[in-house]
């Protein structure tokens, strides 16, 4: 390339970075600026043919189009590039040993169904029953009493609720911890599941021979006053995917023992499990100050 | 920030790379590590909020909502942050004297009416008469003979005919050079004219404090066996917008005069102008060889 071509490609990006010199909002103007270097060293390093703009383009279109009120494809589409999960990371950073946060995901639904101490947020969702208990404390080791702790999963056929028709609500549930800090319920085996895949999204992943799998999760929201809310998911020791998690959400810290409970094993509470196996895990939960 | 904090947001790069190591297609591996290396040093170097990641999931779903068969709001948008014209740039790199490219846009039709030699291409779009002639020639000066131009333009009202719902055809022909390479028709003088902006593009414009007008331009595009295809647009000496085009599309070399013609001036082909003003211009077009 020619120190001339350098040139006018340099001068392109110095216009339009000033182009945005009367922003008023200072920080709108560093994001567009930096918005700008990017995407035009993005073209000039990659010498973007103009076939593989109009390719962009078309991708971009078809993700808009994807989109409508029961599915987000360009949240997909930032989780499958790493940058839902590199948003999490900036703005989570590690606090001592606080518990580390991870991917939000799509199918968080408010008004979830309220649990006492040891209930069952399955709501018939098939699944292999699991005792989930733990403690909530903040970074000194104090538990926090009366933290409101929001939990949702798929069900063992790789679902959430919402991605039923029928309007069901299962598989999720919130309940606050006790004067202890401890809280106690009852859940189901988390289970692998794809992202949806049957959109630009999915064709992305298949081009570029990538796997939709999700690691097995479930998925945890904290909050607490005075402290940092914790969005974050439980992994399963064990599961052949945490290598290979679609949206890059695993954490080492993250993930736990679901340790099998052959059938016949009696239940903490009592609960009757009719002969059938179970699981149990231990989720010890540490809150960063607020601020 | 520490460097465990560093370490953590590298290393989800890397893992986020790695995941693409298995793409068939190598251009698309060498796209995608590319883009995920930029997305992911745009969200650390700003150090994007989790409440601007939203905006900008929801900015990217208007977007895509508002583009439909009639309206490409993803091009309005690439346009506006000059990636459509370091496209360009980086796929015409200058050829010794052949004229510079500048962006297609998004009002070219196939199928334009063929206009003779000397003929009008504005079918009745109202504006001020304008006499465009020139010759086609390659980078040694030898007339490029049967080369087909194509020009398109707004009219008087800062309207493309297909902007129109009445399914109109004006202010766009196609027509060839003669053996001596030359060529001439009848326009209208081109005025300046807002991009779209009713819809996402349009309010990152008014958030940034930026105009949408686009300098006045005619739009041309030549083809010619042997010849790298060029698509540019000439614009108006004088025009105050030059300096700020909405979509960066102004070189200096495209710059022309529109050289005005007092009312009773007689027109070069003996056309009676019905005792109007009008105007001439003359642009010499080089094509730079193929490949």
């Amino acid at each position: 390339m020619t120190t001339e071509q350098e040139n006018r490609e340099q001068q392109l990006i110095e216009r339009v970075l000033a182009s945005f010199d009367g922003t008023p909002d200072p920080r709108l103007k560093e994001l567009m600026r930096a918005l700008t270097r990017h995407l035009h060293d993005f073209v000039r390093e990659t010498r973007l043919t103009e076939e593989e703009w109009q390719r962009a383009i078309a991708f971009l279109t078809a993700t808009g189009h994807a989109t409508d009120r029961n599915r987000q494809e360009f949240i997909l589409l930032s989780d499958v590039l790493g940058v839902s999960m590199q948003t999490v990371t900036v703005n989570n950073e590690a606090h001592r040993d606080a518990t580390e946060a991870t991917v939000f995901g799509p199918f968080f639904v408010d008004g979830s169904p309220a649990i006492p101490p040891g209930g069952d947020i399955a709501g018939g969702a098939p699944g292999r029953p699991c005792w989930v208990e733990g403690t909530v404390t903040d970074t000194a080791g104090q538990p926090v009493a009366g933290a409101r702790i929001e939990v949702w999963e798929a069900d063992d056929d790789g679902r959430y609720d919402v991605q039923y028709d029928d309007g069901r609500t299962a598989a999720r549930g919130h309940l606050h911890t006790g004067a202890d800090g401890g809280y106690r319920f009852w859940a189901i085996e988390p289970t692998p599941y794809p992202i949806p895949d049957d959109g630009p999204v999915g064709e992305l992943l298949a081009a570029t021979g990538r796997s939709p799998m999700r690691a097995s999760h479930l998925h945890f929201m904290v909050t607490a006053e005075g402290h940092r809310t914790l969005v974050t998911h439980i992994f399963v020791r064990g599961d052949e995917l945490l290598a290979a998690d679609s949206v890059f959400g695993v954490r080492d810290s993250l993930i736990k023992d679901f340790v099998p409970q052959p059938a016949g094993t009696p239940a903490p509470d009592g609960r009757d499990l009719d002969g059938n196996s179970w699981s149990r895990v231990w989720f010890e939960i540490v809150l960063a100050p607020a601020g």
